[in-house]
């Protein structure tokens, strides 16, 4: 029953990607949002994961969730369908990446069903896709005590009327620096937060990379810098995984408050730096809570004066 | 004799600026390092000012010390020189002014004489000028505890032998991230800060303007996040408001130690906001030690978890 109460559903994308670094290069990297939210939550709670890929999915990224408290009842491989592919590259810079190619393929068709014995999930993460299509996937469940979710500047620039009907129905919002400004047309962080505010969710999250993130509410806002990490050889999923690492932290505590939720910003930004110290998913699934833990003390003590 | 212990020397620039910004426009503005340097300090510990103006500097910029802690004996009034000018514009870029124009004036010429008065002071901050002006400032000094240097792009790419020189005689260096990415050729903050150190500092003080700092010694990193401000009339000034509420606080201390440097980069943090709240000087300038210590139980507030 306590997992039961605790239970963090998360949808998002599942791919293939060829990544570019200074590091290196890596052709047939495991990739997408739900992959890195996935392995980032799992160090705080159990994690069902919905998301679709075709039918020649490399058999590595379906075994890759194997012992690990990872529910992919909802992972749904579809006949006569592609799966996702995303080519990109940081050589200019680390901190933004140039989309070289992408194949949407089935991420372009209809989105995966939920499996009926998840509707009851209470904690919810919509990581970026249509917005209509998260409209459709948060209708389907019953009784979600949090719901948070990402989005891109595509879907901003693209489908504004969907996305502020999405922003009525969900808690809390996750986003860039550059995305928060382009929904606001505000530059100060701290009032184009504060606008989002006022479109629906009770609390918005501004990542921003190495240099940390901002938390507003109605009532105050938080930030917190990035872990000065020396060695960053693969940025892709780092955003992903703070998002992980935080809805992890907070369903883990079964109960949504702002406690939480800056705990949870403090665990995700941690968790963060150990995805991108390694291509792909190789430093985030190789870390475990203990690891993570002890970086936060390590963290912690960065920041204390 | 407590003071004395306390001593806190400022070398730098006054001048006259013109600003634009998206809030307005202002003509003729006080500036210059020095300015915004001791008005930061000066909420910690008395300042000793040594610089040097044109005889047409306008009276509100010898005035303005008035009734504040700060000794202006080393204020040299240069016959036959002019004031320096600056006039910058932050309306592309509230992050990043843009030089609209600059006459040096009086600071290409030579330095202003320390008064010998000055000469046992414990604590200095060698504000952004020449290289080989801070090394000449600093020699003129005996029994120096801590000697801080600012500087900035265009000593780094004319003047490095200069440069590396002064590093091998400074306690600590305070830049901007631009800076030390030009100075070391390396962009990951943290790697380019323990560069640094190899060229002699004992730390380093990294700004990030909006994003907060980095501070590195050979054993630790430390950052921390900007105060989230809502209001940025003005940014003019912010990058020394901030080492001179660090170097004010450190000074009051009597000592150098971490411990003091951390919680200093902290009070300059705040410092700072309460300088681009408003135009120029005015939002520092009317800030008391107390309007301070509020702001910053404010800031450890929107940072604890």
């Amino acid at each position: 029953m306590k997992a039961h109460k605790m239970s963090l559903l998360v949808t998002g994308s599942l791919g293939v990607d060829t990544l570019e670094t200074p590091s290196g290069k890596r052709d047939i990297a495991l990739g997408g949002s739900a992959l890195y939210f996935s392995f980032a939550a799992r160090l705080f709670t159990p994690v069902r994961l919905v998301g679709v890929v075709g039918e020649d999915v490399p058999h590595e990224l379906l075994d890759v969730f194997k012992g690990y408290p990872i529910d992919t009842a909802g992972l749904e491989i579809r006949k006569g369908s592609k799966t996702f592919r995303w080519h990109g590259s940081y050589l200019k810079d680390m901190n933004e990446a140039v989309t070289v190619g992408v194949q949407l393929n089935v991420l372009a068709e209809q989105g995966p069903k939920i499996p009926s014995q998840f509707c009851d999930s209470k904690f919810v993460f919509l990581a970026n896709t249509h917005p209509a299509l998260q409209q459709q996937m948060l209708a389907s469940l019953k009784g979600v005590k949090l719901s948070v979710a990402d989005t891109m500047n595509y879907w901003i620039a693209n489908e504004p009327a969907e996305l502020r009907k999405l922003l009525g129905k969900i808690d809390g919002l996750v986003l860039n620096d550059g995305e928060v400004r382009q929904l606001t047309g505000e530059r100060n962080l701290v009032v184009a937060a504060r606008q989002v505010l006022r479109m629906g969710p009770k609390f918005v999250v501004v990542k921003k990379g190495e240099h940390g993130a901002l938390m507003a509410t109605k009532d105050l806002e938080f930030v917190t810098p990035a872990f000065p990490a020396d060695t960053v050889v693969d940025p892709t999923g780092a955003g992903d995984s703070f998002a992980g690492g935080m809805m992890g932290y907070i369903a883990s505590q079964g109960e949504f408050s702002v406690a939480a939720l800056r705990r949870g910003i403090a665990y995700g930004t941690v968790v963060a730096t150990f995805t991108i110290s390694d291509f792909s998913l190789d430093g985030l699934k190789r870390a475990s809570r203990s690891d993570v833990d002890s970086r936060l003390a390590s963290f912690q003590q960065a920041m204390l004066y």
